[in-house]
């Protein structure tokens, strides 16, 4: 019998109880013996099926050695930071989804698992519970990695696709996804790209293996994008997504940003629709692979913080490859990283070709809706700098 | 310094060598130790980049204890099935990409590994460079996996690609894929199924823990696919792709089988074009999760193979979780899986709805196409035995 803690019966907490005690038979055929939920830590008390489980005393987790993994699903940085430090100094392996606290404080977590030789594992951030993090590092491990990208927040997906379908402005979308349970009363942290941020950078961390600080990343999200924009994007055969996006660069750098992108309808991230997920990763063996799925939801990410803890428990001593450097150097703004541009512009077509050149014009009702030749982030800015800019954004190029 | 060798020298022998020198740094920093090939099994000396390395000597190998992991790249059983046998029995880490060897003998190997405490990993035999095998038993060992279906081959994917996007025939479609290289001279294994049932087979061991024999499983190919329900399925809204599938029955046997299908769509699988391939994996808990990429390729295949040497070296003792049963019984033929079903018949919608009952139809051009209510394939073949078919598929239903 192992036996295990939840930090947190929030949705990912619950799930994790559920998946333990509904799929036992198999969990149990593969770890060679049962595994159970001892404790589940709780600030308040609550009837229910797991209330004989719930403690209020994190130090008696601490302290019960027969507690061989603890789950944190607190989610935020201050409790959830505090605690998994003790988990792990107790030499107790733990595992979570809690993307801010990985993209945050990753590096000294995982560098604190391997001092107490116990595993620090977080496949759940990222992609709920479609697997990236392992295949990125274990089944891709003889790759250099170049660049990684992904649709990685499913509220801010399901906006754009019901603009994209039913012409709903973003306001209405947001108001339907918040009906739905899809976005929370304050979508911030979804709307805004921070969300995404946090993925990207957790991503990119185990992708080139050197830190990359969240705060350092541009982040744009999709509060701004104007429905005529995705409009136009359709009828020139691309689909507006937000991505994250992290690219190693031609001299050695590495740089990461979230925006809103055209993508071409002919690349599989194109149909990735409603609160779905999925992660493209770009080795310079393997090419691009890419893995889909529902990025979010209960079950979903509860089963890949189960699978993490069948994880700890088979890896011995520990998951050697789940790990970065602290060293944050060699991070650079994208500002370089030259793909396409759209514009959408008060101006006409001879404004647009004064400034860039030859364009590829997708809309002239008004304004001017165009496509720019390859050029670089800083380039874009600095030439279109005497238009009216209505619209900008980059262009997912193969 | 850690030393491998790689038996033979084809397409990913070659890739082997070429990823273990190329990304020598990306590894050495994962493994903590350089890795180098130090010999090369061929069965006859040719000039080369890797000619010192060569010998055709097994035994040399063999009675190496320097060499601790061997890469079986020679294909097929005999040859291939009495090395392994050996390697492993010397104590040696086996890699293959050899699905023919690991769905007819996998699992008497994988009892020998476990015996001989090392590992026998297959990664590269389905897929290709895209990870399916480690995240289906170790990132979704938390779920009850109850289906398994994908485009496979690559060769039948790409032919069946030209048919849709030119209105080519099976005949010049498949000749264009031999001019390019995507098919085999004789192309008997890719076209009729056998590859993708292989494939399958090794999805369907992994997934339901137990022994599913290739010679057990249905298998239809796409030579006698016709044009003409190509684009009856095309303008009605659906992709005809070649699947290999398995699933969990309700009274807890499984099935498996190789079939033209017509794919909705709105199913992802259904953009999987050219020579890329797609894995979807259903979880109780994850839901369906997809895995996409290109299934073949010099370096896609060799770097799995490589990222599958380095697990071997870091999993200690060996990795439990890749294993099944050698049990065969609770497989069944597809015949009571219920899907809906494509007839495209001699005769008319009278025709049709008395065989049927209520039907949608397709098209009514000379022929009479539809599809009919979900049913089970024993049902399908009964009700339509009073027909002239001409052609019949499954849909793959949601």
């Amino acid at each position: 019998m192992i036996q295990i803690a939840i930090l947190g019966l929030g949705t990912v907490g619950t799930g994790v109880a559920k998946v333990v005690a509904e799929n036992a038979r198999q969990i149990e055929r593969k770890l060679g013996e049962p595994l159970q939920v001892k404790s589940i830590l709780v600030r308040h008390f609550k009837n229910g099926p797991f209330r004989q489980l719930m403690t209020d005393d994190f130090g008696k987790i601490e302290a019960d050695d027969d507690i061989r993994v603890v789950v944190e699903t607190i989610g935020g940085v201050d409790a959830a930071y505090e605690y998994t430090k003790r988990a792990l100094s107790a030499g107790k392996h733990v595992v979570t989804a809690n993307k801010q606290l990985v993209a945050e404080r990753g590096c000294e977590l995982l560098a604190l698992a391997r001092r107490k030789n116990v595993s620090y594992l977080f496949e759940a951030s990222v992609g709920g519970g479609i697997p990236v993090l392992h295949p990125l590092t274990q089944c891709m491990a003889a790759n250099r990695i170049d660049e990684v990208y992904g649709v990685l927040n499913g509220t801010t997906n399901y906006i754009l696709t019901r603009m994209v379908r039913t012409g709903a402005f973003f306001s209405d979308a947001l108001r339907e996804a918040q009906a739905k349970g899809y976005a929370e009363a304050d979508p911030t942290a979804d709307v805004e790209g921070i969300d995404t941020g946090r993925k990207i950078c957790i991503l990119a961390d185990l992708a080139f293996g050197y830190q990359i600080d969240p705060e350092q990343v541009p982040t744009e999200g999709i509060g701004k994008l104007s429905l005529r924009d995705v409009r136009i994007a359709q009828r020139a055969g691309y689909r507006v997504k937000l991505l994250g996006r992290a690219v190693r660069l031609p001299g050695g750098g590495r740089t990461a940003y979230v925006a809103p992108h055209l993508i071409p309808e002919d690349n599989p991230i194109s149909g990735v629709e409603d609160v779905f997920n999925a992660v493209m990763i770009r080795g310079n063996a393997t090419g691009e692979v890419m893995f889909y799925g529902r990025g979010a939801g209960e079950l979903p990410t509860a089963s890949a913080c189960v699978a993490d803890v069948m994880e700890c428990l088979q890896a011995r001593p520990r998951r050697e490859e789940i790990s970065w450097s602290a060293d944050t150097a060699g991070f650079e703004g994208p500002g370089e990283l030259k793909t396409r541009h759209y514009f959408r512009i008060e101006g006409s077509l001879t404004d647009a070709a004064m400034a860039f050149g030859q364009v590829e014009v997708l809309s002239e009702d008004g304004e001017t809706a165009f496509l720019t030749e390859p050029l670089s982030g800083d380039s874009a800015a600095r030439q279109s700098r005497l238009l009216n800019v209505l619209a900008c954004m980059r262009v997912l190029d193969g």
